[in-house]
């Protein structure tokens, strides 16, 4: 598939009359290909692979990306490695310096960085290779490395630098790059061909926006976000001034199109086209529901609205208006008989006196049966509904709610949601029933519950959670900026004895700098605050 | 608790008059402490409390592990430190060279390398302090580092090398240790005190086993493997030649001694002591179950036997035989009514017609259902009994027989548990009824079922799953060892497209060179080998 890709958008470059075309960083695999990288079939495959792209080489100059073979047996067996191809030859392998190994990635695991940089002349250019975080290194107060390769690649005074990159998309991500990208372009006085994967991968999104800018950090042109794109751009235009524009980062919209593009890569990418939610009335799922929907397509999702005994009246009603407005497929089944059924069936075990935390947990379970039930029959994938808050306190059932193939919105905090909510209410004509935006949040498992029964208000927790997970304050430090000391320790102690909930959950599309999932790797079995 | 666990050693050492007391790596705050190392508030805490072992330090020298703060802003925030504490002061701090960044070690993720090896005197002996990994590039064909923080200690004539170790346990790794050991006394000349971490950390085991060699490579004395212990030995003995003795490494016993220690050590650290088994009347679960009594004492753990309409009737009387066996409570419970009446629910969505795996799910998820209702309830710890060999190619239902806290066998070939099941019975009177060693594995989720209906026998399916997942070999190469084309790209594909199934999975305790869970990070939505 990579290599299709590749000569599709070859052709379309020749067709342009382009000169050279850039791919992102290990685009011959993907990225990242993770631990397929200690399969050396895999390796070999990829560069197989990128050896098919040779004869295109003699119409265009290639760069494109693939893990190399470290020839020395001393160090790390890979490089992750810039290959320049030309006149049916490939002419230079660059191979990455700073490797990136902290959040999500993993690059000291599979890479011995470079210690040689080269050059290379194409056209009369003289062009220096870098690959993603061989940037990053500048333009912050605490560098995560000793050595900038850039450094080096100047005393060979090249004419350009070009970048090719897999910078996953967070939403203070786009600003942030902007800012490397400037501090680059304005230190060594070069401009920078900026070149980024677009695409999801499972819980990774990749915004792409890829850009030119010139020696005083304006950006001459710049591709389409979330979407592949192609552009063409004539390299003795780089030094020329662009009047300033306002750069505009709209958090919701680009939350909003990661996660449709990070639902429609899940499904594409493994071969399926259908998704279920189970849709409560609540905020949650309806949110999900109409992500799904814009993802895949009305035809393509379907819901379950299964009440239980102490499911409110305006919960059916509020759900059934949601899946109406959106014309999707739903069913409602209820949940009481099996409750009653397995309760009877536990009576001996002393189960099912009063509803305590095992008897909610039966009623959220049957519901997953019935969701997988459909998913197992009919191939549609479940959608998980949790939102970063109930994931952070472990306000969720295990093997219930928090059941799904792909968690849409658990990189978001409740109050997130709401937002994400009134963005999209404003944007597709109000789809979102009003009353679910007003109604205090509630998991409906016993007789009037709410969820400030069990927890702080989300606008007061949701603040204490960022700065615990986002921001890796200690207790002290928050109770320091104003919050009540009780609650901090309570909020902190919950997120750490919830570790065992998270480790189960499905892969979370990551919109924040740090989502739960391979990028917070927390023990289990740790006290750290307790 | 690990400052109190210092000091008691430290007490017992000074009582049999030592003069120095080595602990472990990172042992102030537990190996792996994992992102809590991106807290700066965690770091201080362990050194705060590092401080007040500086007091007993007048009376021996000590050496433990800590995270040290890099002082320079270039590079990463941490150092991994061996800390030399005498005389009511911290003499030395050295830091870790070689970091370990691969299977279930992130160190580069956090710690920067050490630049500088300085020895240390005490009491007239020069010591060369090293920590776990800066041993591990010797006596190996393909070195993963550069460089070895020994050439350089060297220089420096110690007369003894001191090694600080967090070594988790697999079955390969007391033999590999060894041989490891012995590659550095040899190649350096020098006697070597080598102390490992003891107890299992969730998914990781540590089996101590702390030893001191000679620059023969001599064992002189040696720590008991899987307990901790505290051994007391004259420095002046160093050189000494001993007889040889046989290295002796028992697999299965080693096996048996690391599920046992992991399980009980992963309930005390959680603080909870009771467990629940679904017992089926299959090999797993017997087997699941004799470990956790093991573990946790009769008293301790109960299991669940849940019938279905397709359970033959041996299940429920060899299920029962062994739980007389082993003194624990058990209850029966049908999961015929429940099903019934789920399938009654869904007939509007056209389920329950036939069995396929989505009536099959809804049998395994029903018992989980009731499982985890007494875990709920009474605080039972569900523990999984999931094999390798179907985590591997994902026979197994999903938030059904996948649920639990813990994989205690996960880490197992089917064919291993058989193993493992035979040294039980041998070692403890046949507690395993012979039927359950003797009949065909089967899930008995419809009628007449057994696994060799979906899978290859596993004597057949387990080597090609080893040197697919344990060997990292590509289809072609395992063809060419003499394996049927067809079923190696049969299973390799089942192995890849079942990750998504093994993201969920509790976590698993870790016995191989290569376990399911932190270690094998692999893609879902990749497309090798499809």
């Amino acid at each position: 598939n990579n290599l299709q890709k590749h000569i599709q958008f070859i052709r379309r470059a020749i067709e342009k009359k382009a000169d050279l075309i850039v791919f992102p960083e290990l685009s011959m695999t993907g990225y990242p290909p993770r631990d397929f990288l200690e399969f050396k079939d895999f390796v070999e495959k990829a560069n197989q692979t990128l050896e098919k792209l040779l004869p295109f080489s003699n119409k265009i100059g290639i760069i494109t990306g693939v893990p190399s073979i470290n020839p020395v047996p001393e160090g790390k067996d890979l490089f992750n490695s810039a290959v320049f191809l030309h006149a049916g030859k490939e002419i230079y392998r660059q191979h990455k310096t700073l490797l990136p190994t902290y959040d999500i990635f993993d690059e000291y695991r599979y890479f011995e960085p470079a210690k040689e940089w080269k050059p290379v002349t194409f056209k009369g250019k003289k062009i220096a290779l870098s690959i993603c975080e061989d940037i990053w290194n500048l333009g912050n107060e605490n560098p995560l490395y000793t050595v900038n390769p850039l450094d080096f690649q100047m005393k060979q005074n090249p004419d350009l630098i070009i970048n090719i990159s897999a910078s996953p998309f967070d939403y203070t991500h786009p600003e942030e790059r902007l800012k490397v990208i400037r501090a680059n372009v304005k230190a060594y006085n070069k401009p920078l061909i900026y070149v980024n994967h677009t695409g999801a991968h499972t819980d990774l999104i990749f915004d792409g926006a890829s850009m030119v800018v010139n020696s005083q950090g304006d950006i001459l042109v710049k591709a389409k976000s979330f979407e592949e794109d192609l552009i063409v751009f004539d390299t003795e235009d780089l030094n020329q001034p662009v009047p300033n524009k306002q750069d505009d980062f709209n958090t919701m919209e680009m939350i909003y199109q990661a996660l449709v593009l990070g639902i429609r890569d899940y499904f594409g990418k493994i071969g399926l086209k259908k998704a279920i939610v189970g849709l409560s009335g609540g905020l949650d799922s309806a949110v999900v529901t109409v992500l799904a929907v814009h993802a895949l397509g009305k035809e393509n999702v379907r819901v379950l609205m299964m009440p239980s005994l102490f499911s409110s009246e305006h919960s059916v009603t509020d759900a059934k208006q949601l899946a109406e407005n959106l014309g999707i497929q739903y069913n409602i089944v209820s949940i009481s008989g099996p409750y009653e059924k397995i309760l009877e069936e536990l009576r001996p075990l002393s189960l099912g006196k009063n509803i305590s935390v095992a008897e909610e947990n039966i009623q959220a379970r049957i519901r997953m049966i019935y969701l997988m039930a459909v998913s197992n029959k009919y191939g549609n994938i479940l959608l998980n509904t949790s939102n970063k808050s109930e994931l952070a306190v472990g306000y969720g059932t295990l093997y219930g709610d928090m059941a799904g193939g792909l968690s849409v919105i658990g990189d978001l905090y409740k109050t997130q949601v709401y937002e994400l909510a009134r963005y999209i209410n404003e944007k597709f004509n109000h789809v979102i029933p009003q009353n679910i935006l007003i109604k205090p949040p509630s998991a409906e498992l016993r007789p009037g519950q709410k969820d400030t029964d069990s927890l702080p208000p989300y606008e007061i927790l949701d603040p204490v959670l960022k700065k615990y997970i986002e921001e890796r304050k200690g207790p002290e430090e928050i109770i320091g900026e104003g919050f009540d000391k009780y609650l901090v320790h309570r909020v902190l102690k919950m997120v750490n004895r919830n570790e065992f909930k998270r480790y189960q959950t499905p892969p979370i599309l990551r919109v924040s700098p740090k989502a739960f999932g391979m990028g917070r790797r927390m023990p289990i079995v740790a006290k750290y605050l307790e």
